[in-house]
């Protein structure tokens, strides 16, 4: 009988994906850390306290959108902080801007970052270059001493539960605005419209707060809840779609299965009920 | 121990959702029609042949794409055939239009229309409106005969197998675009963008014969294979994005979930593989 990975909402429903190989089961001094194989075009899964992180098949629909969208809207994106984010993939996007001298990954479980070496290359595989600093550390105490130091920071987190909990606080986000350069801007993935409405809510209340500006931009993901992802957007000072570096979108996009410029123009176009829900 | 109804595409991953109680389950002329209860914000679910056609909680996402997106880009939308679509989606938004004044509903499976009626009613609502005339025949031979009839065709079919397979031939192309008024313009459902790609490829190859002008829109939908979905656009004579009723979009706005003029013009912005895919 085939074995199903299954991912059920609050909502009622969720993905369900035939499980192939165990390649990798543990439990970290934060979480389980488990890989998978299947037999399809999404190759390796890895999860996340048996929820879906990422798989080699489709993980290019999150990483292309959570960094092109804010580092393409920078003039000169030099020093990128990804805060979570241990599969590399984020840091492998932010890596295509030429204009980056130095991105730092602040991942506090030193196991995801193993295991992805390991098991997922292909998404793993910038984590070794040499513009790249790796912080296994607390990105709520790394945050709290830096002061201007990046022009984008990127919050790839799990969910607003678990270890990531603390990343969804205004204290967090306010030293996260601390931390930004002048006209630097902050991307953090922001759960799904269509299975996570009260988080979101709750989120964007907090961002507002803390962000002058503040906006949400979407984008499908087949193997998230609900298929249909948010990020927000923050910033003291740029606000989105306010500057496109046309010569560097054109670069980018040729290296993309996703990302082109009316594709990011499009992303900040919200359905009604989305709109409400983020004010 | 709980049940659920899953839908595996070849892709081997997909949707899971928790089942109730069948509510309705008979074999037709045509296919096996289903519908479920669930307990979660889905609502009710129809299957067709077992596989997903709409469900209470999350039809807006499918239902007010197909039918506004061609619709606003019409100045006067008068005349509307819906082929397919006998759960009365369709029907429904296409009369939200103040110009419409007929709206034929050409769907082979009585069946379908009635157990709608009776269990799916929100859905169902507007098929008794004095502007709509349904005809439970076989689409390719309704069609035939209609020339200069509709402003609008949309076909609201199942998937290029079953008893939709028909609908996505030349043939049927043809005769589709021979029934179009001046200015018309038909839309039809063009499969997952995530799961498909091989479909898609060979149908649009088939409407570019036929048509013109061939665009590809695209919008999330929760329930459906990838959460990720695709509809053609096509005319003889106008282009997409051409034109946008302002007045009327406002309107159909506000009775919306997900539709708005913003949201409208995003839509055609494609990923750079489905660019590939629809050429």
């Amino acid at each position: 009988m085939t074995e199903f990975y299954k991912e059920i909402t609050p909502a009622g429903f969720g993905i369900a994906i035939k499980q192939g190989e165990i390649l990798f089961s543990q439990q970290s001094p934060f979480q389980k850390v488990e890989v998978f194989e299947t037999d399809s075009e999404l190759g390796r899964v890895l999860t996340l306290d048996d929820l879906m992180m990422t798989t080699e098949g489709d993980e290019f629909y999150y990483h292309e959108m959570i960094a092109h969208i804010p580092m393409m809207n920078h003039r000169e994106p030099k020093t990128v902080l990804v805060i979570g984010g241990g599969d590399g993939g984020t840091i492998r996007e932010v890596l295509k801007h030429s204009t980056v001298e130095k991105a730092v990954l602040c991942e506090i479980d030193a196991m995801v970052i193993d295991i992805c070496r390991k098991f997922l290359p292909g998404i793993a595989c910038a984590l070794d270059d040499p513009r790249v600093e790796i912080r296994t550390e607390d990105a709520i105490e790394f945050i709290k001493d830096k002061t201007a130091a990046y022009d984008i920071v990127l919050i790839d987190s799990t969910d607003p539960m678990g270890p990531g909990e603390g990343l969804f606080t205004e204290e967090f986000y306010t030293n996260v605005r601390k931390s930004l350069r002048l006209g630097g801007i902050m991307a953090a993935q922001s759960e799904s419209p269509v299975v996570n409405k009260k988080e979101i809510g709750k989120m964007y209340s907090l961002l507002k707060k803390v962000f002058p500006i503040c906006a949400t931009f979407t984008s499908p993901i087949p193997t998230y809840p609900g298929g249909y992802w948010a990020w927000a957007y923050c910033s003291a000072e740029v606000p989105p779609l306010s500057y496109i570096d046309e010569e560097r979108a054109a670069q980018i996009s040729a290296q993309c299965k996703i990302y082109n410029r009316d594709y990011h123009l499009a992303r900040f176009a919200l359905p009604n009920f989305l709109k409400e829900i983020v004010g």
